[in-house]
């Protein structure tokens, strides 16, 4: 059963100007969006440019993590990678940080691969780590990875591991899949990775969010989180999908880190490790004004 | 300008029972394929399932290769993974190996990536390199990577980086964005991904072929390769082509593995790694038919 719910924040990664990580205030960051309301992070999701970083990157920053004394229980590292040795290695470095879960893309490179190859993958990963300590989410969000877990490969999974395979982060944007994955599987730790999502996900008894506004949101979804269902519910819900239109039509990775840049008045948040590209000084304007726009109203305290 | 030329195998990669790599046998098939008649060998390619691979599993594999005196000049590994660090590491790895080129994948899990973003992506790992010896071949797969290096964009690095940006491994399957490279960048080291455009990319002066049935078949392509443009030519490429066709309709990497196992009379070749799934034994039987049926022919000696 998932041990995690409510908001999740997929952290971003700051880069320093070497494009090194800087680990001092990835740390800072982790701990103000605990203080923002987030119920958890995700290191090394898409957001936080996880594929970005390298096996020791990110086990570093596990370790800096706990010393920093950043709850272990709160954690939902990224940490399927490509390669079956690399992704059990940094499964068990999350396991022995402490890790609540950890968060599984499907070796995400070749394109003819079937259930049966992937529930494989998921069975070496769970026997290799060999700690019943492991807790996995799986993380299905075809339109980048190129492929992902079918409803029934992932109930298939929740039934032959049960004690392991406790849920799934939906960014597959198919409402359908989220309610047949809930439907299959009632109480499945699910979480929607988009929180126009979360109002049915609450409904239909799913365990949260991860999406990339909580590195920016978070008081608003938290609200919404404790409060739908109250006579407030609408509005709050209103309140965060507005704030997720806010931030359409820019490209979503480097606008989240240009508006947490801003929320800090820190312009070094706003880098990004090739592949992708900084927003411009022109949108990073237009973002701020809309998110300005957006504060003015206050819809909700 | 490239120093690679001819008949390359992606070679594959053998493994154990407990699915780690079997460095012995990975050894003696590079050698073999050479004696067979390969100019080069691209260890971790496509076929040799190198996403499959750890770092660490892929730089001891270069290692033990150099230690068993195949000739660096000889090789041209797959370097390009997701996390610059590690595409970083892995490449200066291969150059210190006395490797002849590296093959780089665009990073293939974000989406949305400009061309600007590739760019300074190439452009930081030729950088971080530092190496004066580094030989860089773009490897241009996008039916698999989901993303891949335009045609602007392999002019635009070749010219800016005109004695590292060598060549490019064209797996697109798009004959116009071959005539497009060849046309702009006369000369450039252009392998196709396909044997069936092999002689139309002799004629065009490109570099070769890097192409799965070299595993298997390279004694006819080398035949092929050597004597297009002599009276038995269209013979020569009507065999290369036909023992291609042989193998369609089965997934090309299972399908490879198992044709390799039955040539060495070893069936511990046939294993892969998940998420890929063997070639089942009816399936290999059937390919086994074909290829005997090819070599009762025996078309071209």
């Amino acid at each position: 059963m998932s041990k995690l719910s409510g908001i999740l924040a997929p952290v971003i990664t700051p880069f320093r100007d070497d494009l090194s990580v800087d680990t001092e205030r990835y740390v800072a960051l982790c701990k103000r969006l605990l203080a923002e309301g987030c119920d958890g992070l995700v290191p090394f999701g898409t957001t936080g440019e996880g594929t970005a970083l390298s096996l020791g990157e990110k086990t570093g920053l596990l370790t800096a993590l706990r010393e920093a004394e950043v709850p272990g229980a709160k954690l939902l590292p990224g940490t399927g990678l490509c390669a079956l040795p690399e992704t059990v290695a940094l499964s068990r470095a999350a396991v022995e940080a402490g890790a609540a879960g950890v968060l599984l893309l499907p070796p995400f490179y070749h394109r003819d691969v079937s259930d049966d190859g992937l529930y494989r993958h998921v069975a070496e990963v769970v026997q290799r780590v060999g700690d019943e300590r492991l807790q996995v989410y799986l993380y299905h969000i075809p339109p980048v990875a190129g492929l992902g877990w079918s409803s029934e490969l992932v109930e298939r999974l929740a039934r032959d591991f049960p004690a392991t395979v406790v849920g799934v982060k939906d960014s597959g944007g198919d409402p359908a899949y989220t309610r047949e994955i809930l439907q299959r599987l009632p109480r499945f730790g699910l979480f929607t990775g988009n929180e126009r999502h979360l109002t049915e996900v609450i409904e239909r008894g799913g365990a949260g969010t991860i999406t990339a506004t909580a590195n920016l949101n978070a008081r608003a979804l938290r609200r919404l989180w404790d409060g739908w269902g109250t006579s407030r519910g609408e509005d709050l819900n209103d309140a965060v999908c507005a704030y997720r239109r806010a931030l359409e039509g820019f490209p979503l990775i480097a606008a989240t880190k240009a508006a947490r840049a801003r929320i800090e008045g820190d312009p070094e948040l706003a880098r990004v490790r090739p592949p992708l590209e900084p927003l411009p000084p022109g949108p990073t304007d237009d973002l701020g004004r809309r998110l300005d726009a957006l504060a003015a109203l206050a819809p909700v305290r």
